[in-house]
């Protein structure tokens, strides 16, 4: 390994991280906030849950009831006034559906005086949710749609119409009190009634697109769930204030000042990249390759979330197979690098958030053995990485504002 | 169609293209050429072969003997003492063969005062053959190499094994003559040993290469075939002189003046792009997503080949795919365009050259009932491109130094 590439690295792993940490961006959503009277009840959904209801409980002081669901092992502690469950992700599971049972209570017959503080970041799709189906068949087309590569756009379309609170459902179960939505988006270009399938926004999709994209990946579904992706979702809701405090575009933002920082000069390539993990780290590759002869120290940065299509049986996650994929572009490429990682701390079933790949890194791969090919189709780029040294090891940020992918060059 | 969009796009188109014309690059080449007063045998191959070689009978005045092997229809008409053939392309036929013995036969029994002028463009490895394998078993391979999605350059390590002319075998049947041998790149990076698969360079591939390459690929091969991976190609040539006289840098460096006549400000991504075609459009189309909202003309450029994994059975090629690819992703999105073309002026097998799209592309397919991922699914492209004027059709160029994508941003 290139230690100073891997140091600098780190470097703006930690500092585009710290930026989107949720407890300042809560704390400054909430700033202005002046209860109308009545009774405040916090709901928290999503891989941030925790640290969300955490900062908005120091920043009020008090709330009268409160539910947070986020995914295992996210709950760092108790907080006054809180109900704190834990459930499955990226698959829902039985305690999903009780957590999100226990919010739907804790806001039925509220009154117009009454506020419900909703705090959401990624990971709400799975985390909260109350199904019209049986939770099995649930899992089941959630299972077959992360197989099938289909993107987080239209995983939600499908299903907030097979969900109680979904495309705008929880909101309606709140009315009449009002809703204050504070949202670390995890979508790409911030769409309201996607992030987490828009619990409290009314829902831009239809159930003609649900249908269309059911059909595109050949989902096996009940005529029971065929019925239900022809139930409308609401499509405006008056009782809803939405506030969004984190997204790719700050991480993004947060990684090029630390690389200029770091004596790099930054290049957003994009905020809203979706293609194909593997090709994007191949692409980032080809582009090192051009520059290398520049003798600048260059960083390109391309945030968003890359789609993998399995087609083996291995361990990883989009983010490690990015940078393993660009090992073989950047192989004894002088001062060249490719990582990339989740902002959420972890990519795929893995520990690790994301992969980091240098100009070393075939070396090191082929003296262990190990065939950097084989392994992309094997999509087992965790193990590989390890025995190099590459995987980034974050732990659970707290936050989920989607992946930064960087390729830097650094010459000297 | 954005007609503005369009226009700025075919006007990059022509002048990057002008700028990789054989004709002005050969006489460039053979401006200090003196002859050692031996003859002259011109020998040319390759999709640009007969304008080089054109090109070097109009500036040498006469050449004592030569041969011209080009794809069909590449013939333009008579050179003064030189014999034209027409050959299979992608997949060699008999004329390659008969082509290519009929210049073996003008280059046996020479002295020292000869010399070959020997003139490579892309196309060379199909065109450019005489196998050691019968000619159905060599097609069979190619075809296996074309549909699994090898590269250019995992392929002419396989076909140079197979082969009397490639990985310098060609230069060693000149000998003791001088060889001058003057090439069009279409490789990235400009490997001389790959280009048309090398026949008057020494050969940096390995057996233990081929026969990986063989394995990876999962190529069905007879024994005899797997008997010539095993024999080694000549590491040193000492009658051969190299020159390279165009390459895909040219090709981006024409593109990017015409983008700044143009008023847009051209960014350089890459010139060596090789990740799969689709990909590469939606990468593409991401940036411009993330760009489209600061206001200014923009162009990104991305000169390379991409590859296509083919799964459906319709016409197209890897340019028309990457420009339809990027068509979601950039419908709506005001003044933004992507498209790719080949500098050969053929983009697989079809007569165009490859295709474009811009922001109004999604809803011109819908209005003709087209559905654009079936589409890519099939690998049709050339017909749906077709139905909303989005074909690029330049005809045959003669000349071959890859390929260029552009993303552009005009908010104009």
């Amino acid at each position: 390994m290139n230690h100073n590439l891997r140091s600098d690295a780190d470097a703006i792993i930690k500092a585009s991280l710290q930026a989107v940490l949720p407890d300042e961006a809560v704390q400054r959503a909430l700033k202005d906030y002046q209860p109308v009277g009545g009774r405040t009840i916090l709901i928290a959904a999503g891989k941030a849950a925790w640290q969300m209801a955490n900062a908005a409980v120091r920043t009020l002081g008090h709330v009268d009831a409160g539910v947070v669901v986020t995914k295992y092992d996210h709950v760092m502690g108790e907080i006054p006034g809180v109900t704190c469950y834990e459930a499955g992700h990226p698959v829902p599971d039985e305690n999903s559906f009780a957590a999100t049972q226990a919010a739907l209570a804790a806001v039925s017959d509220l009154t117009p005086q009454d506020t419900v503080l909703f705090l959401l970041s990624g990971g709400g799709s799975a985390l909260f949710e109350s199904p019209k189906i049986p939770g099995g068949e649930l899992q089941d087309i959630t299972s077959q749609m992360l197989a099938s590569g289909a993107d987080i756009v239209e995983m939600n379309t499908i299903r907030k119409r097979l969900s109680n609170v979904k495309g705008g459902r929880f909101a309606l179960t709140c009315a009449p009190a009002k809703v204050l939505s504070i949202v670390l988006s995890d979508i790409l270009g911030d769409p309201l009634d996607m992030i987490a399938s828009g619990p409290a926004y009314p829902d831009a999709s239809t159930c003609a697109e649900a249908v269309s994209i059911a059909k595109k990946y050949d989902l096996k579904l009940s005529d029971a769930a065929w019925k239900l992706l022809e139930e409308e979702t609401p499509k405006e809701l008056t009782n809803v204030t939405t506030q969004i405090t984190g997204s790719v575009r700050e991480l993004c933002a947060a990684a090029a000042a630390k690389c200029r920082e770091l004596g790099y000069e930054p290049v957003l390539l994009t905020d809203m990249l979706s293609c194909e993990a593997r090709e994007a780290g191949s692409f980032l590759a080809s582009i090192l390759k051009t520059h290398a002869g520049e003798g600048k120290k260059l960083a390109f940065l391309a945030g968003g979330e890359t789609v993998v299509h399995l087609t083996g049986k291995g361990k990883g996650g989009r983010n490690q197979e990015l940078a393993l994929a660009a090992a073989p572009g950047i192989a004894g490429l002088r001062g060249a690098a490719v990582f990339s990682f989740g902002s959420d701390g972890t990519d795929g079933p893995t520990d690790a958030a994301g992969g980091y790949a240098d100009c070393t890194s075939m070396k090191a791969f082929a003296e262990k053995g190990i065939d950097v090919f084989a392994v992309l189709k094997e999509n087992d780029a965790y193990h590989a990485l390890k025995e190099v040294d590459g995987l980034i090891m974050t732990g659970p940020t707290g936050t989920n504002v989607n992946d930064i992918a960087v390729a830097m060059l650094n010459p000297a």
